[in-house]
């Protein structure tokens, strides 16, 4: 085969070559759950400036002075657009109606969505299949003026909020459709002590990421334990 | 709380107190495929008895024969009905239609299944749903009187086959209903040097389980890597 071009191949970009991420705003809406402020918690710990939001800025102010680290708190609108980075650890029951009650603060910005569609009954957890097949491509659906993304759906709260651990033993997948986009996110996640960032596809293949929470449900109770993911080889 | 018995409580099995598998026969239909040649490889140099599966005898003996160490081959039916445990690696088009056909051969078998529902375009892999709702509830729905789990969905082929590799860094999900079948698969993964056999639920949620190799696909792609994924804190 030959080429209709003569200029030469750029080489492949190293994909562990990340941006520098620590002078970013970090929001965490739904700071005040398990998830969010366990979030909140260790990206502050790392040194990331860190918003918490809620419905209710009381709540969230109660919420962030008792993590410290130099955490706010703030209303969901607010801490939206304070931030530069908008994590979303919303429940499911709310996720679509409070991302849509902030498209225009949460317009340009990149917004992680970790919200895990799951229901429970008598055998334990099972996954939910959203309508835009996501919480991800819900959100990117909601919100067509944010770069979505999806990430951080695997990690334990109670592992996230213990502060006498001080490394995570887990990495992070990161799904998007703008490399630029995951790449930020992906060296978030890097600054948490013992996560990696992993690229790990686009939003379209983001519900298994999401759902896979169910059966780390099912291997903490079969092994009493706080069960993370490792991808091996990269 | 009161008890309305007096026989005390059983302590809790031991999740990694798991059979002695070295005596089963091991079918791989599909075995003639790359991953089910990969598998039957390994488990038969971890000393198993392996016998490959394939729609036409020769080609599976043939099969066989290259790999050596005892693997057997023969049709698909008499794979089936000589194996104590029978693992299903053939593709996702002729899943559905295989199963059906060997229903009486599979029964009161141990069927694995290791199929893994994906489609491809420009942009890479995507999960297709199956009505049943994974490749593993369409083998339990085919196979009523078959004892259905599902397994080795994130091997890579490539490795499993390279004979210069000893161990493979990867865990391998099991699901299934019934507790004492799938110890029988986690032993048996727990064979292969470098693999643990975790238990990560019920059949209905192994979709995101099966889809999740559209992700790493994605990874192996973006890593040049040949990505496996390992369960933390178990």
């Amino acid at each position: 085969m030959t080429s209709s071009t003569t200029a030469p191949q750029a080489a492949p970009k190293d994909p562990w070559d990340l941006p520098d991420v620590s002078g970013l705003v970090v929001g965490v809406l739904g700071g005040t759950g398990d998830q969010g402020r366990g979030l909140a918690y260790r990206l502050a710990k790392a040194g990331q400036k860190v918003i918490i939001g809620s419905r209710a800025a009381d709540r969230a102010q109660a919420a962030a002075a008792e993590l410290g680290l130099g955490v706010e708190g703030a209303d969901n609108a607010e801490c939206a657009r304070r931030s530069d980075v908008v994590i979303v650890a919303v429940p499911w029951d709310g996720h679509a109606q409070t991302l849509e009650s902030l498209r225009g603060e949460l317009a340009g910005k990149i917004v992680v969505d970790c919200v895990n569609p799951l229901g429970f009954d008598k055998k334990g957890a099972y996954a939910l299949k959203p309508e835009e097949g996501s919480a991800a491509e819900q959100a990117a659906a909601l919100l067509p003026d944010s770069r979505v993304t999806a990430a951080f759906h695997h990690l334990s709260a109670v592992l996230l909020q213990d502060a006498s651990i001080d490394e995570i033993d887990t990495d992070v997948m990161v799904l998007g459709e703008v490399r630029a986009d995951v790449e930020i996110v992906q060296a978030l996640a890097g600054r948490i002590p013992g996560m990696r960032g992993v690229f790990a596809g686009r939003l379209r293949n983001a519900h298994q990421v999401e759902s896979l929470v169910a059966n780390l449900i099912s291997v903490n109770r079969r092994y009493k334990a706080h069960a993370g993911l490792r991808v091996t080889d990269v």
